[in-house]
């Protein structure tokens, strides 16, 4: 069986050059650019003094996402959401996953009744959009809980384990680890896979493009999800302590 | 380790009564009422001489699915999403899953420059609700096929195989199949699966609602929905030939 | 002159056969299926502990209606109002007059700071969906208003007297009751009218589709109209007896 | 019986003082400001040169009405629709009752493809602004075909009949002609009556806004009703001589 | 160099025959039509008690603006807003700017926490709709202001001065005041001045529309406008004191 | 009379640095990021092959614009005109100005029947963000139009001058240079002012926040901004030659 060759001579269980840039921008509590090659998601992190209506007096915080691509992020350009005046069904699906994955290692009651938004734009898009604005969102969120800590708002970290996201897929018979766009199109399978620092799911979506997948193709992406997560937790530690 | 105990003496690997009626209305080229215990969805499939523009000239047709729910049914009302004017995020995304599962198992060229389009309709909501949808949305889409068929619209079938669906989760350490709403609201982990009939992955959709989950927790819950799917294609099979 | 002959030997001032099925479904105070021949509306009445803001502080109630129709409930599938983003005029107009419909009956002082959402929805059409709505809204209304009576959360009933609706129209000069599909389309002047079990008008609401109607033509119209709500009053008694 | 005491010493059966401006605008091919009382409508009629797609090589045009009120028409200010971003119900339901009923006069394919245009805006409400908006929309259709019959465009009128419109209703027991807003917003009952210049009939819509109305009280209404808008038709007429 | 030609033998510095009718309506508390020869706008000014969120509790008033424009105000009729469910660009910055105008002469504080709101909509449209609405909304606001002080809801008036506007622009190499449609539709540049009573600017928005203008022509232009504008200010001053 | 002070010794006639970075992204034809100081706006031109409807068949090409802002490019985080469904009045209004300033310099017919779309996405917001995104636009609409040129695709270049945009306004009494955020919370007057490479004016919108400005105050701010736009003109040279 032939293999599918990447570019740049990457193999097939190797993530892209990740990038990791603290304080990209000043106004937010936490400003990450976080780049997965040519993928370029600025997530910033936003505190804000109130919850949503489903938490009021509950004396819990809540986290929550928002995601968007600028017109020009993409090979074509893409109409702009806002001029359009209504978000994608696609947008509103991966803001949903980014918000579902954060909070599953908050603890919100620890986070006192306040919000944070976090807010993912891509600024360039080649694959993998929605996993790195989950790993660069949980950077972003850290900052901006670092600064409730120092500004003595909370007394103890609401954030339980890291959190960060990979895509895996089979091309051509290959399963491959951090699809870029042109395997992405070309792949049977694709699989985004969030995960704590311990190593535990948090979310697995699987969505088979072409053929339906078997068992083994599973546990083969599985794997590999867990060995890129694994790299990326250990990125996000050395981005926060830079 | 005490095990969850479920209602109506349930085994923790049982699905709830499952029942498909075809023909269910008369206007539909296919028209099915699939009820997982208490949950009943209206499936119709509408057959469409037209494609979407994506799809012009290109001599392949289109399957298509929308979703539903009746305001009242669920346990409190909810808005009319025709009245808010905007469908949900959550719509939007079981739309979508339940669209992609349908193409999954369609030759689109064999359809034709047709379009089908399969409407789910919660008519009462108890858990389970999407999976119920493409059990069923399957068998109004093979009834409206063979419809083509007779007419000789299309010489020979588009359908691949079968397609069926359904949740599994963990309640208090235990692995379930087929939750009904009480069980999903306690569960800590969801998991919708889609399977064809050969036995192979189409969408695996897992999520930590509570606690992450391990890999074997994750490998008994896929053990459980390829059990039940395995029963589901065969229920379907039955309801097709009566 | 030649009359118009019905389906199935039907008289020109005969209902088609009605049906109302209470408890329809399992979560709404009153959840009712009423069927006018091949038309179906699933009436489902909710009760809400609070009311709209002009209703606020004045110690009265409020009653009010929503229409639907499934995609497919039509012989050519019409669009889903929900992904559309807005509701057709045609669907306004009608669930402005299920609410005031049911208004008339309703002692708003009797019934409390409490909602009564009415919510109809057309599973399957043949003409008379919105007559049937009214009439089904009725007793689903009355059976939410007797578990309210039940639970002694009101100790009189705020329900004042029955109210039902029904169509005429002018066929090819001939006057009929309870127009179906095909009628419909074909006639001349159309008319629906809701009355009280006391046999008085709520509404009337009388067009031309093609030539203007006279004065005697009203007349009969009038007439059919008030032999059909008397019957239909009987009906919705029986049914809540049942 | 007491009888209600109108204002100005009007009768119960006497119009309000109507006057019919032709040419109040100078762009459109029809332009009346209509008046009853203190209501005011500027109704205009513009002529396409194309049709509705349901019309599309069908020979036949169409003949179509919108319809709005300035914020400050009324005696408080409303929002403006255009900035809410919808119409309501009301003015939905009220540009489709003049939409059916000019055409319910009209020729169609006398008219050929092309279409006119209503457009009813009341600078001014007291009461009745939807039946001074038929009256007036009327004149300006007039005053359109007209210009499309002396540019040639046209060989024959594709007018068959006047049409006019007037309220009706119950106040305090006292049938009443053409209600004002006061007399609006006490009545019991409230019917919009529409006929040709014939006598027929084209809409009814009668509404038991407090108690349901009896078949006597119906005659009676109609009767002021068919008073009334003989007496429009004259005013027409003069007004399109002058 | 030859000079453009005005219709109606107008010299390039004068304006249009203004006309200021106050109590053009009778239910706003500022009511005026004002017209520039064709261009027909009529402004109301509305009291409302209470205060858009950003003042709440600040003890300030606040003035805002709504402009619309009727359908068929224009040669050839336009789409109306409310039913396309959004209002233009074009509107937005229009209604924008007429409310930083009326600002600008408020002593917000003054006026206490109310809101005056001007709804300015073109009855007909020839050229300079935006300047008419300005200059006439002032009259209506002071006639607004006059009702609050004879009624003693305030003790002083919150008006510093008055705000009028012209439009200006170079037709042909030929500075002109206040552009009629047909002079707008061919002008070079194009530019609204609104300037108090004093002489001073509020706003300057000047455009070129083919070649850009130089430091010359923008002087030229000015000085017109101060002309137009010294005359706009008495001639309300005139319609004030009528 | 002091002076105002502005933040690192800026004199009061001195831009803030500017940085023109080219290539930033690369999937568009043309792609900048443009920096005023802290304030940072990302420009790309986008070529399509197509023309809207008004320019359709008529060999000439168009010019447009569309501008955002992240959430969280400002001091406190703002809603997503993506979620909110709309872009506000403010957005629109920049966006019209920078479409029209662009279309001041190009020659459509010398274009063609193609499209260039800018996109100015604010990335970080400090005052004079639409200024910066009118000078950044075109730089990248040159870059596209160079694009095109060596793709022989046109012949000549349709950009006939440069075209560039600077803030000043009028802060404690003194005029100042391209104003940053705080400046501009402060100014009394603010005007915002487009110029061509050979020092026309294309736009000139001034606005009174506070007092409103005499014409002398009006020429300062004019030779500021000639000043400026100067300046600006030799950067984007410079950047271009790079």
């Amino acid at each position: 069986m032939t293999v599918f060759v990447r570019s740049a001579g990457r193999a097939a269980d190797q993530l892209r050059p990740v990038r990791i840039t603290r304080g990209y921008t000043i106004h937010a509590e936490g400003s990450v650019l976080i780049e997965f090659g040519q993928t370029r998601v600025l997530c910033t992190a936003s505190v804000e003094d109130k919850v949503p209506p489903h938490k009021r007096g509950s004396g819990e915080g809540w986290v929550t996402a928002e995601y968007g691509m600028l017109p020009r992020a993409t090979h074509t350009r893409s109409d702009r959401e806002a001029a359009r005046g209504k978000q994608s069904g696609r947008t509103q699906e991966i803001q949903r996953l980014i918000g579902r994955s954060m909070r599953a290692v908050f603890n919100l009651a620890a986070l006192g009744e306040r919000t944070i938004h976090l807010d993912c734009d891509v600024l360039q898009a080649d694959g993998g959009t929605r996993t790195a604005a989950i790993t660069g969102a949980f950077v972003a969120a850290q900052d901006a809980v670092d600064k409730l800590l120092a500004a003595g708002k909370i007394q103890a970290t609401p954030i339980l384990d890291h959190v960060a996201a990979i895509s895996v897929g089979i091309v051509q018979g290959t399963p491959l680890l951090d699809l870029e766009y042109t395997e992405d199109s070309a792949c049977d399978t694709d699989m985004n896979v969030v995960m704590t620092g311990a190593g535990h799911f948090v979310e697995v979506q699987g969505t088979a493009e072409g053929a339906a997948f078997t068992r083994d193709e599973m546990n083969a992406l599985l794997a590999l999800a867990e060995k890129g997560i694994g790299e990326l937790t250990v990125l996000q530690t050395q981005a926060l302590a830079a």
